[in-house]
């Protein structure tokens, strides 16, 4: 399993890659490195790189360059994200796609082509590279859909297939990069969003997920309940019901522990619960925290949780949630999976109100399956955070030590995939979890 | 009188803020200084400069005094423009001013702050330096004012003028800069615009007008009638009319051949006649030609219209405008006032359908004054090209000779008044124009 960090540059932030640094990112790069992980995400800003709808800034690829080959220095690879897009409540949309020049970045022609040019020119910058984990397409780019977007940018789910099928071509038009979409959780929690949960697994090479619990789960639960220490690990398995292929892997490529719901002193065994819990789902390549340095203070308007979610103060101090993550790291790199699972209920975590997972590799996965009904209107919205499957699925991960697996109604029951997937326990979400645990062994 | 040009990077076109290459601005101000001209206007791009809200990169205002210093060496005076803002169809928003941080450009105190703070570091960063003309506080701000623009940022008169107070400060509060306010016609021909001709007369050290006439001028007389190469003229006169202080300059800031309503063949014409024209308003400080180099068809979307303003084509070879622009800067420059007047009969001119103003200086501006009567609703447009109060002064040019001034209805007729402008003859606009002549006379 892989450990990584969001690098958010702790001098000017993102608007660093306006005039970037390499003396800033060796600063920033050797601090990462200090934590034991093996790499990085990086968003270089989409006005930065592509100014003019015909106009790539090679320049601009050349510092994004740069900070490859510095993280190689550090033995750090590089995951790129394409389009920013969106970054910490900011959008950075090019002229050639605002006001004037308004134009659907999902479904213009031009614009979409524009999109799959800059993702090819990307991978061809970056074949060869040693130290080039993957490509993903861009940061949470589904904001920009409907409903909630203030200034959306409509696109129907098939319309949204088509986007990403240009830009996973644009990717892999060069070399054979790993390549990734990323959404927010809207796609499984919000049924008006028409990047849905099978744009997270029928394209590119691994199914991402962001886990953030100031979505409601940690308003719901509290910051150590298994509401919210099992969130990454429950938003995991619900992407993964949506698999094709039952050894795809999943990333959790953001996780953060905001501390506007986590209280600070609660954020290190947050942040150990997350990570122990997620590990134990099959599958499961890689854990990329957010983020590697805090937002500093005399960057104004932020949402408040951004200041803080660095696991390295803006000036570069190991924080305490960093220090519990190199602690992580090292005992995950130390100890390899068989390890894990028994370093397990050992874990520190300060809280009884909480539950660590069991650190298992994918073969100790949970047997369990709990049935989502993706056949009924307005399913997503039960699936959000204390949504009745929400629920069911916690009352199944507590009665089992283990947050079960989620099977789609939709593809019925059929014994072999069930065997493929390793369940031999069927749960309705609607039944009572022990219960019906019992019932059905 | 000044002559100058507005500096349209040939290399990235503005985008080459983002990556300033010394070089490519040493080669551009080398061709713009060869026209004869001793300033240019430069654009920085707002999202550029000023990130977030409470960061100005220093990085950026490097590149702007590297600018400054290398038109140093080509003996070239510097206009600088705060706020871009607003450049060839194409608006650059900062993201903190943008879609889930969209906060009124004019009105949010906030965002009127960090402007004029923005323009204060500005005009810190110039002062002391010997080759700077002044700094005005953007480009054509007024057009996210509603009622066009298509995201606009509503705003009443009263708000303008206090957003104005604010900015002029900012520019002020470092040194003593000549510090100008530039609008887009709209003010003076657009009763919707919230922006009215008192905003240009009110604020800052000149009065600044924009002359394009692609706005219907060119469109309704043909290339060169005098409703297109007087366009200039009749805009000069019109924005004069609000002065207070008959003695406050006026500068044609930006004025333009736009080939898709004037015949690039017809363009050195109207070039020349525009220019001639101009040179007889009193007070006339400058003419700075929009622009130095064509937007290269390297980069997409552009109006059409912007591929081919530059006196230079993107590469750098003059063109036919840039020709006639040089030996109108020499004529003007070797001969003096006196001898431009005497020079305006013989200009070169290649169409009986246009005519030439006198060229004259102040001391021999038209006597005639039209009344335009801007306390009727409905004023401005009687002011548009082709509108009933431009049809007036046209035909009064015709009859003299030369441009009439604007008198307003609502300043009455004071004999002083009318003495202090050299004001003999008033027209009012409903007459016909030779008959009014001769009956006030």
């Amino acid at each position: 399993m892989r450990f990584g960090v969001n690098y958010t540059p702790a001098s000017g932030w993102f608007h660093s890659w306006q005039h970037l640094r390499e003396e800033d990112v060796r600063r920033d790069l050797g601090q990462i490195a200090s934590l034991g992980v093996d790499h990085i995400r990086i968003f270089p800003l989409w006005p930065v790189v592509q100014p003019n709808r015909s106009l790539i800034s090679q320049t601009a690829l050349d510092d994004v360059m740069t900070v490859v080959d510095v993280a190689a220095e550090f033995g750090l690879d590089v995951n790129l994200d394409v389009l920013q897009g969106h970054l910490s409540s900011y959008d950075f949309l090019p002229a050639w796609i605002s006001t004037w020049h308004r134009r659907n970045l999902f479904t213009d022609p031009d614009v979409v082509q524009a999109e799959a040019d800059l993702a090819a020119e990307f991978a061809r910058r970056l074949e060869g590279r040693p130290n080039i984990m993957g490509i993903t397409l861009g940061n949470e780019l589904n904001q920009f859909a409907p409903p909630l977007h203030p200034d959306a940018h409509p696109v129907t789910p098939e319309q949204a297939s088509a986007w990403l099928e240009a830009l996973v071509a644009g990717a892999r038009s060069q070399g054979d990069p790993f390549v990734t979409n990323a959404m927010y959780d809207a796609s499984w929690y919000d049924d008006r969003q028409p990047f849905e949960p099978r744009h997270a697994v029928e394209f590119g090479d691994a199914t991402v997920v962001h886990s953030w619990v100031f979505n409601g789960a940690a308003q719901t639960f509290g910051p150590l309940h298994d509401g919210s220490v099992r969130h990454a690990e429950y938003l995991l398995q619900l992407a993964a019901a949506w698999h094709e292929d039952a050894a795809r892997p999943v990333w959790l490529q953001e996780v953060g522990a905001p501390t506007t719901v986590i209280p600070r002193e609660s954020a290190p065994d947050f942040l150990e619960a997350t990570i122990r819990n997620a590990a134990s789902v099959p599958g499961l390549m890689g854990v990329t925290w957010w983020c590697s340095h805090d937002v500093s203070r005399a960057l104004a308007d932020f949402p408040e949780v951004e200041y803080d979610l660095g696991l390295f103060t803006h000036d570069g101090v190991l924080k305490p949630t960093g220090e519990r993550f190199a602690a992580l790291v090292a005992e995950f790199r130390g100890a390899g999976a068989g390890a894990q699972a028994g370093s397990a209920g050992s874990g520190g975590r300060a809280s009884g109100e909480s539950s660590a997972g069991t650190g298992g590799a994918p073969s100790s996965s949970s047997t369990v399956a709990v049935v989502l009904d993706d056949t009924a209107e307005g399913y997503r919205a039960t699936c959000a955070p204390g949504g009745a499957f929400h629920r069911a699925w916690l009352d199944a991960a507590a009665a089992g030590g283990q947050g079960p697996q989620v099977l789609l109604a939709s593809r019925g029951r059929d014994a072999a995939r069930l065997a493929e997937r390793g369940i031999t326990t069927v749960l309705d979400s609607g039944a009572s979890a022990a219960g019906a645990i019992t019932a059905n062994r």
